[in-house]
């Protein structure tokens, strides 16, 4: 049974700014982390910080570049949306003015911020269409949010060539349109949020069971226009695997396509908007497939010996097509780390002798999670693991969305922590896993401004998303953090990202591209790739006021 | 275990001209079939027709329209590929000059036809790139042939705005290029053979599991051009799931994707180019999700009381996620139908009772195998169903490809035969299945040159692909020939494609776009789609040479 999580609340207050997370921080406040006794040890004696929190402003302090827009352009945006859903406030601007990556966090401490230059918050579609008009014609920029969630500079409030850019929130379309229960197909609005959906599903007995890190705070449109994952992949899929149909309002006119499964009728238009990242329309609603609720779910967690025959066996799971829900594999620095904070995953460090732990859950009706658990167990077995029972499982289940919260505290304290991710073949998730550990260990390593002798960096890794073909692999970097932290991570996180791209892995598997990671989608996709994206964008948006610097290179 | 097809035969003769099916019917001759008595008797009694055989002229009968391309241009293409690949030939031309729908086989009883001006055989991705480079610049069209089944009109001779038009035989891209143990991951030229594809994977412990109807002569850049679904989707999903990656030659250059499972590097190109049909580039090769060749497989069929008990009974199979390989039923016409012919199904009348045929089969490993086969039989008891056994799921593996044999020796006899197929929610199928049953019976019973006083037809239907959130339609139809048979068949496809869009469902579920459900994509898309489809083409294909009149509106 799958329980709503304890952040959950409701989204869209009617006043408009006031996003449900922090504006410096993730989440709300009242979830807050302090860091445990063996962390602060950890990360004090393994990087040499002190432990003493570093000064950062209160939004009081922070001055926030005025609005560009005049009172007739607000003038103009509030006759579309009324008054009440246009804000130049400069606090409301600021709450949308990045998303959630190390980086977006260490601008925050500065006292100068940049940010869009007003908020507006349509109610409905004709709203969204008149404001793309009004746009185009102003040459005023859109930015769509969601939650606020992102982590790739894909909410960078970047005017472009426009004279000022504003940000399009849609926590107004917020409702279940519509449930087909014979068909398990609900409409969505792109304003939802993870735990909203959840709970409008289960009132009906249903779940779409997607649980992205961002879940408590990520909405169903930022979940398309990134192609999101979450930790239940193996068992529901991605969330581009979810959808079934979509609605997209572009400056040229509104696209409805589906909801089918599939089709062969041409090339499946759908896996155009989904990833496009708010460049080529504004998704409004999203037709997903969901599933009844599961009556019963099993945990079990799982040792091995080393990564590879980890990943030797969570390969040989997936190949063999038994069924987990969840299945998961941590490196040896990441299960050795996790060991040091007690309790975290109610394992013994003598049980894990040095190995990795792997993660599986099964949901379903109670003789398809017994089948499917039997399977996999026996094939993990097979595989070299040794069962190590439900609690290691239940505790990564019960802690999954705590991370960015314990990043907080570890930033507080002059500790950097970011992630990045990526995917690749089963043949190559070894030569991958080992280049993108190497080149972040190497650059973090390297003397910095403040840092002149270097200091060691702790490169943690996981396979959580896991397919006949391939896995992603997700790292975790921890390390101190210099008198330049973002030159400092800009440089180890373009290591990281050459590494990707030397290896033939894909720059992002489920984070999507953003800013950050544009410059590299040439090398990915090609420049006849590029150039049907540049197509595909002059036909929606020849104005190019959505999301200037995101994605297309 | 998957013995190879008894057709199954090397694709790719050395001498151009020769592509492995007949000119003007199904397959090879040594395969073609006659009517049982039973077959005979029920459409002389049914529809009245005789029996016997229409007039049908010999390949030496037929003149085919002289050839557009000069000495010059025969010349220049003969520069890049060598003489032996280049023919003007009418019989080579003849047969690349269309597919083989019921219109495709009608259109070769004429004595003057239509044939493309050339057949062109290149043998690298280099000769295919300077081939799009000459004929944009010479102003002559191209269609991409690889097997020639296709029924949507996708294979017309149609030379659009300019002078002339190619086929572009890819029977020489016919290598298995690459094999990833490891990953799972076969990279195929666009040229190989169903047969051939399951030959060289077997050879190596690997299997595609890709069976739809065509298996026998159609080839892998087909599949991928025209997002073909096999008769084993349930298990292995349709042949755009198992793409991984994919190259294309377009006039632009060469776009090069994956391999990758997943990503989130953007919108998922690939999907561009699956379904493009020809009309944006030249597949050349695809990489592709293969599996261990299956050491077990068992085969059950099932009785159900109505269609729609049955439907409801193989929705609550892929609902629960049971995982059966092949999962198909047939409604009561078409149970009938096959009923008819004695030893078809392997089971009697008596058995059958009026009601509806579903056929089952798993495959895997042992043990994989008897769990599907137990929650599948559980699930499909529990919804109504009895099991018949082995016999007619044998039964109707074993004549899987024989359909199109069959079709020929019903229009030989003036007995219009032809297949249609669409796909939409699980809750839309009744309405769906009905609307397009009630178009296909009214049109086809009017009046019609030479059939003054209308005639039945016959009906039959079978969801053959199942999803979580639908299914898919497949259509067969059967009726009395008129004077004008192509007349008579437009009308009623038109007839049927309104009742489709009426419906909401997609114009095609696995046949493709072409030159026949062109018309109707806009309805499905919307113009949106349409400006997004025609962008890419324009980006990639300015000279829009590729594939005239095919697809794109």
């Amino acid at each position: 049974m799958i329980a709503p999580p304890s952040a959950a609340r409701a989204h869209g207050s009617a006043r408009i700014g006031l996003p449900p997370m922090q504006w410096n921080a993730w989440g709300i406040a009242e979830e807050a982390t302090t860091l445990s006794p063996a962390i602060l040890d950890l990360v004090r004696s393994a990087l040499g910080v002190s432990g003493d929190p570093r000064p950062a402003p209160t939004i009081d302090e922070v001055t926030v570049a005025p609005t560009r827009l005049a009172d007739d352009d607000r003038a103009a945006l509030a006759d579309i949306v009324g008054s009440d859903c246009v804000s130049v406030d400069p606090q409301d601007r600021l709450r949308r003015a990045g998303g959630k990556s190390t980086p977006d966090l260490l601008r925050r401490t500065a006292t100068e911020q940049d940010a869009p230059d007003a908020v507006v918050a349509p109610g409905t579609e004709d709203e969204i269409a008149a404001i793309l008009t009004w746009c185009a014609h102003a040459g005023v920029a859109v930015v769509a949010f969601g939650g606020g969630t992102g982590v790739v500079g894909g909410l960078d409030p970047d005017a472009g060539r426009h004279r000022a850019v504003i940000s399009l929130d849609l926590h107004r379309f917020d409702s279940l349109v519509d449930l087909d229960a014979t068909s398990g197909i609900a409409v969505l609005g792109a304003g939802v949020s993870g735990p909203r959906a959840e709970k409008l599903l289960t009132e009906r007995g249903f779940s779409l069971g997607h649980f992205p890190q961002s879940f408590e705070f990520a909405t169903i449109g930022g979940f398309a226009a990134t192609r999101s994952s979450g930790q239940d992949s193996a068992g529901y899929g991605r969330f581009d695997d979810m959808v079934v149909g979509l609605t997209a309002i572009t400056p040229r006119g509104t696209l409805r396509l589906g909801p089918v499964a599939k089709s062969a009728a041409g090339p499946d238009l759908r896996q155009m908007v989904l990833g496009s990242e708010g460049t080529l329309g504004i998704i409004t609603a999203v037709a997903l497939r969901v599933h009844p609720t599961p009556p019963h779910a099993v945990n079990e967690a799982w040792h091995f010996a080393s990564f590879a025959e980890g990943a030797a066996a969570v390969r040989a799971v997936v190949q063999r097509g038994t069924g987990p829900t969840v299945l998961r594999l941590s490196d040896e620095v990441e299960t050795g780390v996790n060991l040091a904070s007690p309790g975290a995953i109610g394992v013994s460090d003598d049980a894990m002798a040095g190995g990795v732990l792997a993660i599986t859950r099964f949901e379903g009706d109670e003789s398809l999670c017994a089948t499917r658990r039997d399977l996999t167990a026996e094939t993990l077995l097979a595989a070299g693991g040794t069962s190590l029972g439900a609690a290691p499982a239940d505790a990564w289940e019960h802690g999954r969305f705590r991370a960015p919260y314990l990043r907080d505290a570890l930033l507080a304290i002059g500790v950097g922590c970011e992630t990045l991710e990526t995917a690749t073949t089963w043949a190559g998730v070894p030569a991958l896993r080992d280049a993108v550990a190497a080149a972040l260990t190497t650059a973090l390593s390297r003397p910095a401004d403040g840092l002149p002798d270097g200091s060691p960096a702790l490169v943690m890794c996981h396979i959580s998303h896991t397919y006949p073909t391939g896995a992603s692999l997700y790292f975790t970097v921890v390390y101190r953090m210099g008198d330049d932290p973002l030159a400092q991570w800009a440089a180890a996180k373009a290591d990281a990202c050459a590494a990707i791209v030397a290896e033939g892995a894909t720059i992002t598997h489920h984070h999507a591209v953003g800013a950050d990671h544009r410059p590299y989608l040439s090398a990915e996709i090609g420049e006849v790739g590029v150039e049907m994206l540049r197509a595909v964008k002059d036909a929606l948006d020849p104005a190019g006021v959505l999301n200037p610097g995101t994605l297309i290179p």
